[in-house]
């Protein structure tokens, strides 16, 4: 009697970098005045108007077991959205409603992925993408980024990664960068999965926080469509993190196939919830700008700071609510300077070693409180990283 | 570029029984008056309560993400409920909080199966049983269980099947059968798990529901809390089916790595409908009685009406909300029953073939309706069955 030993190898078991992030958190239930830049959760809550949505559909009797699918409604209005941000023809039959990103990464993977495949993902990483290749059974297997690149990925390295890979998994607006993938980047990527016949698996739950660029979805380059996984979801565009709801867009085919794993996995998302989904996104653009202008503003906000200094220097943040920032002028690691910023000035950030190898010496910051005290913990930790 | 060899194999391909379902939504949908007895969906909603509180925790602000194992308040209301019924002591330490009681079994048999390894299960089985352990790459197993013996498994059978085998999932109260398992039952299914080291995976969402006898959960036996894994829901005890809130219940290592698991499967469960089930679980019994007082209802009026017969023979319906009909007298499979019922009289039950091979010649009837038309279609069904 022992347990799988996919549940042995999740998670690496070394440490992760996080703890800086669960001090953080202790401090502050202790009373300490702790600003929190480390996770992806907005300041502000869901829009009343979504929660008063998601009563009336409730009270109205909506609390049978849901269509394992998603209602039709969702599933239609999550296809117009792709087709209109996209231009790439997609149905409610590509769609399938899943209870958060998380649940909608995790089915996309276990639906290509057979034990012991290898499958591909970027260095530096959103922190559950190894342990959701290995919860599924494959060998992950991570290409690093550079930040002299502003940590695109490189063609090449991609080619030297991919021989007996089966897929690879993007995200772009990028988490824990800030990066948005340009159209070269994009064009390596696709050239590769169409050489090599890999899966993508496109998570592009912040495509609607764009700061500078454009965002480009792999299933409208050549040829992609009908090999790209796409997740989205509610949680960033909508200040719906809590709500669990997002979706996997992909061929009809293994929709198809991703509803019947569906019902042996989830059996669906509550309907009121899906109702409420429906609802925000039918609420179209300005809703949206609305949850992302704060992101937005603060973005602009510590671009002029860091401009206004030489120790740190900001990896070009062209979306998501996150900023990359580069301290190793400091001769400090991300995690040092973490821990000690915490300790000293009461502010949390994420050390760049909490998403992989490549981001060492870098830190994160989440774009995830208030203007005013957002700007002051910038203008601290600037003042804080020029006298180390 | 191929899919994941589990996505072909999840369900079997055969016609399967769940044409005469899918047939009677149809036909309703068209505006025939189809009496639905087919699915385990109350006919009673949520109580107003419950969503009044989980709209009442939204607009309160719990719209950011959850804790990953679920809110403390719940899990240590789930513990209690289940060390209040059970003797067994229990903490929150020993509860997931998961999307649902289907996605607490994919959970359960995730964390204990490698690919390849053996799962057993009893035929008579809840429709997405072998489909949940091919999910996770098992080999499934069943076990025949005989309507002689009113569908409690025999201790040989299940000894003779688990030699190799790593796990065993039970579900007493039963769906479909109706039946409650005894003391007997328990004890030959806990003497094989001991000697053959099994873990043991107990469906028990129906524990509120026991007509007659007692509902005994397999962690109460000698050594047995050790390797068992219990399923939970609010779908059937609260008639909060699309809330899709359920637990798993075990070992705290088991959970322990459980946690981590749902870090990259689910990313837990929405803080709002936590809030809302920890209400309806502190409601208390009296709650929970008013929604299995129809079943209970029912029940006693099917069984008096099927005594004053002699063509359909009903297998002793101890708990859940369900009845299982021996019509072999008839000479009909169950499903051509089903189906000539359905285009004669309206009224949809699902075949015994639907849930395996050992309910072959039995119909499964979902006591779904109000009382009224519950009764005239128990009624008819008999007159339907006298003149085969």
């Amino acid at each position: 009697m022992k347990i799988a030993n996919r549940m042995n190898t999740l998670t690496s078991g070394a440490n992760d970098g996080w703890d800086v992030f669960y001090r953080a958190r202790k401090m502050k239930r202790s009373g300490l005045p702790v600003t929190e830049l480390t996770i992806g959760e907005h300041d502000i809550g869901t829009h009343k108007s979504i929660l008063t949505e998601m009563d009336r559909s409730a009270k109205a009797g909506n609390t049978g077991y849901a269509s394992v699918p998603g209602t039709d409604e969702l599933r239609q209005t999550v296809a117009q959205r792709i087709k209109k941000k996209t231009g790439v023809p997609t149905t409610a039959a590509n769609i399938l409603i899943t209870p958060g990103g998380q649940a909608a990464l995790f089915a996309a993977h276990l639906s290509v992925l057979d034990p012991g495949d290898v499958a591909l993902y970027f260095d530096p990483y959103y922190a559950t993408y190894p342990g959701t290749l290995r919860s599924v059974g494959a060998v992950d297997r991570p290409i690093n980024c550079y930040p002299e690149n502003n940590f695109q990925p490189l063609k090449s390295d991609i080619e030297l990664a991919a021989k007996g890979a089966k897929c690879l998994l993007v995200n772009s607006p990028n988490n824990p960068t800030g990066v948005v993938y340009d159209i070269e980047t994009w064009k390596g990527i696709a050239e590769v999965c169409i050489e090599q016949d890999l899966w993508l698996i496109s998570d592009e739950v912040y495509d609607g926080q764009i700061w500078k660029g454009k965002h480009i979805t792999p299933r409208s380059l050549s040829d992609m469509a009908q090999r790209t996984l796409v997740i989205g979801s509610m949680s960033k565009s909508h200040a719906m993190t809590r709500s669990r709801v997002g979706w996997v867009c992909g061929p009809e085919m293994v929709i198809t196939h991703l509803i019947n794993l569906a019902t042996h996995t989830t059996y669906g998302v509550p309907g009121y919830i899906q109702n409420a989904a429906n609802f925000a996104l039918n609420r179209g653009d300005e809703l949206e700008m609305e949850v992302a202008a704060p992101f937005a503003r603060r973005r602009k906000l510590a671009t002029k700071l860091v401009a206004g200094q030489n120790m740190v220097k900001a990896i070009p943040c062209s979306g998501a609510m996150y900023m990359m920032l580069d301290i190793r002028k400091t001769g400090l690691s991300g995690e040092t300077f973490a821990n000690r910023l915490l300790d000293k000035k009461y502010i949390a950030v994420m050390p760049g070693e909490s998403f992989g190898q490549s981001a060492k010496g870098h830190i994160r910051v989440a774009m995830t409180v208030g203007d005013r005290e957002f700007k002051t913990a910038i203008e601290e930790l600037l003042d804080f990283a020029s006298k180390q």
